[in-house]
């Protein structure tokens, strides 16, 4: 045996599970863990429990939330007209960040990728639809500007362009704080292309 | 609130206190844990728990165990009159894993350190001196060859020299793999004068 514990052994292998945590960084974490104060760690795993205990999916957006409808989409306060459309729920909370959002939303739950088998059965295509006929004034595409997020951005664009809503894709363009010299060519191009007036 | 749900934020919070994990990885994790199965993550939870639960520190070498005297002190096969002086726990798993020590060990919990307060009254150093009365042969001292690593093998061999077991410490050079080019002058100066005779 390698470790002289199996609770060790057990913890490491559970932890190296976790995605950018090899077997070398779970092993730091469980000597970590090993030296902070017992509470401290009940609170953590209480708090993993926790989550799949009170989190689940919107039924109208597919954003998490503990109640459902979500409190995004029974604000009174924001415009049920418009509808931002993303892949996942960790979009949502990096939108929400700017503040500038006021409208709901609705997570697809990945993109479109027919290498990995995912087509649009797979992503809550339908259910965008179908809220499409409750009057929406404007859909904004804010898929990933990934392969995958602009091919799943133009099947949607193609599906809603014939039911008349006003249909806009988030701007591609240099990062605020970015230098055009390290900019790649196509980030370029679309900058250039999605140039604004001033 | 940034979070729709208080679960996450707790989640994000909770994880975001390990070491080498930050906010955005915290993030990160919480999301793809919210979608693995739930036995998985109960798992995971339940293996963090138990570490507190079942893991101690041996009484004699005070590496990490959970039987009191831990496996390889109570080991008959293992020569009991050799102990290799150790910083912290994980070192005797890197010890062990090359299969080509077989004495006993002496987690020391840590290295001398001034500026942070660590003195040899916050490390097992009395632990040790009450051990090297029951016959010890051989005390090699494998603390890491960094300052703090190197005081406390110098102040630990003033004490032991006295005392009569033969004394060695862990050699410092070239990493096997390692390029001259690329080492330090200090790392080059000790492989220098640690040179074996062929």
């Amino acid at each position: 045996m390698l470790y002289s514990s199996n609770a060790v052994e057990a913890a490491i292998e559970a932890l190296s599970k976790l995605p950018g945590i090899g077997r070398k960084s779970a092993q730091r974490l469980v000597f970590f863990l090993l030296k902070v104060p017992r509470p401290e760690v009940e609170t953590l795993a209480a708090a993993l429990v926790a989550l799949k205990e009170k989190v689940r999916h919107c039924s109208r957006c597919f954003n998490i939330t503990e109640a459902d409808p979500c409190p995004i989409c029974t604000n009174p306060q924001r415009d049920s007209r418009t509808i931002c459309v993303v892949e996942e729920a960790n979009d949502v909370l990096a939108l929400e960040k700017t503040g500038e959002y006021h409208g709901l939303y609705h997570v697809l739950g990945g993109a479109l990728s027919p290498l990995d088998g995912i087509g649009p059965e797979n992503l809550k295509v339908r259910e965008l639809m179908l809220r499409l006929q409750n009057g929406v004034a404007e859909i904004i595409l804010a898929t990933n500007p990934t392969a995958e997020g602009e091919a799943t951005a133009i099947y949607l664009a193609n599906l809603i362009r014939p039911l008349g809503p006003r249909l806009s894709r988030i701007a591609r363009g240099i990062p605020v704080g970015g230098d055009l010299e390290y900019a790649d060519e196509i980030t370029l191009t679309r900058a250039l292309e999605g140039r604004v007036q001033w």
